[in-house]
């Protein structure tokens, strides 16, 4: 199954045949007040920086939010796609929890964007998949609901089908169009967690056949050594099924396991990218 | 299932809920000149700078290999046995294609061994299974036969299948005292034969549910940034079902790759090992 994603000018397809789509995740201001203050006084300039960054460190999509407390979010993400569209040619991530802020980063995008984020609450399909189905995007599925944010893969899994039902049934978006994040959660938290979505992505792997994408760092959240940890983590996930992450394209070690999986499973032809990514860093 | 490795004075686990079995691999002098020369003039010195080099590193499990052409392999691998475990408490694996040498090693060695390794010919098996047997050794078993080294999991579970029938049927071995060894290919040489080891690691834990070691440094065979593949394909190895490889231990991108998986599989209760190891590179 393929998610094709669009710029203005170029196609990215998120697949299971495909090289792990990586999302570089860091143009959000969320933890960090310097970037925050900046913001808020109409100062854009750190997204430039933040969206070099992950293009240099191979970033494939770029996850954009401005999701800073006492701004106009709308009006600050529909600038930050329109700056970000006009320096790169990578589709963008339009990542929001403000349904009015959406609707203006996917008005002002060109291309076909992917959409983060809706859950299984019918509330949040209720006023999400519109603008999705509108707007000829895809969107990231959390499999959690008023009720709870299960930890048992077989729960997570209904939930996602509940979604994708909603999803294609009521409002006509094409199953490819719904990219599933299985929940990733801390193991520091309690150890077993990690076993659970490496289940849920290989259940939804087999039950829907989707394509999934998950934020990767949050698997190491509080303990020593988090890129060992997160670069030992996404080969595991892809393995299971696992076909894109919001991740910090900025870490090589992570990137590195990204692409040495990718030849691992048979998506790197030849070793063709592997070893032209040695090469490069061998310099002429 | 529980494979029990024993030196004089200490008892080493292999098995899922364990962490995973590091077992060093470099106390062999495969492709190695200088120590070719010095074992076969009697200098057994470098074997000591081996062994310090992978305990340090982590190794759990030693591996001892003499095979040095026109010298008596038994004679030296009995002697080297006796040298190692002079140095070192880990249990050891004693790796020879010589019977007569490990006859001799097994008879040299205190505790109980793994051996390494009995194909599926029926020469073989009727050769080192007796002595497996006899010394109440453990032994690593290679699903490949006369006729080929097969490249289809399917297959190679079959052949893993006939040795564990003979082996427990007519030798009297213990199913958890065999380890199934799946066939780890070089990535270089054809891109799907990594999917097809791992594949074969999730049938064989499925269908029988023995322990399985690999050496791990052959799927990186001819590559660049051989570490960096290792440093993935463990991870996804060991979350399909392997338990155990034999590696070098003196890389620590790839025993540090191994210890994030335990953690992240759930073999590290509370993360003990993985913060004591970071505490331990932090120093005093």
């Amino acid at each position: 199954m393929h998610t094709v994603l669009r710029s203005a000018s170029k196609t990215v397809v998120i697949g299971s045949d495909q090289p792990f789509c990586v999302i570089g995740e860091r143009i959000n201001p969320t933890g960090r007040r310097i970037f925050q203050d900046q913001l808020r006084a109409g100062d854009l300039s750190r997204i430039e920086v933040d969206v070099a960054e992950q293009v240099a460190g191979g970033a494939m999509v770029l996850d954009v939010n401005m999701g800073v407390p006492l701004v106009d979010e709308a009006d600050l993400l529909a600038r930050a796609v329109r700056l970000v569209q006009g320096m790169t040619d990578l589709p963008l991530c339009i990542d929001s929890s403000v349904v009015e802020a959406l609707d203006a980063g996917l008005a002002a995008y060109e291309g076909k964007a992917l959409v983060n984020s809706v859950t299984a609450e019918d509330e949040r399909l209720q006023a999400i998949l519109p603008l999705v189905k509108r707007y000829g995007a895809a969107v990231v599925a959390l499999p959690n609901d008023e009720e709870e944010i299960p930890e048992d893969p077989a729960r997570r899994l209904e939930l996602a089908r509940k979604v994708v039902d909603v999803a294609t049934g009521r409002y006509g978006i094409a199953i490819e169009d719904i990219v599933i994040d299985p929940l990733a959660m801390p193991v520091g938290a309690d150890t077993s967690l990690v076993m659970k979505t490496l289940e849920t992505i290989a259940l939804i792997k087999d039950e829907l056949g989707v394509n999934m994408t998950l934020g990767a760092s949050n698997v190491s959240f509080g303990m020593p050594q988090r890129h060992a940890l997160g670069a030992a983590f996404l080969p595991m996930a892809m393995s299971a099924g696992l076909t894109s992450a919001i991740m910090d394209a900025r870490t090589p070690q992570i990137v590195d396991a990204v692409k040495a999986a990718d030849l691992l499973l048979g998506n790197d032809e030849w070793g063709a990218s592997w070893i032209s990514m040695f090469r490069a860093r061998q310099g002429p």
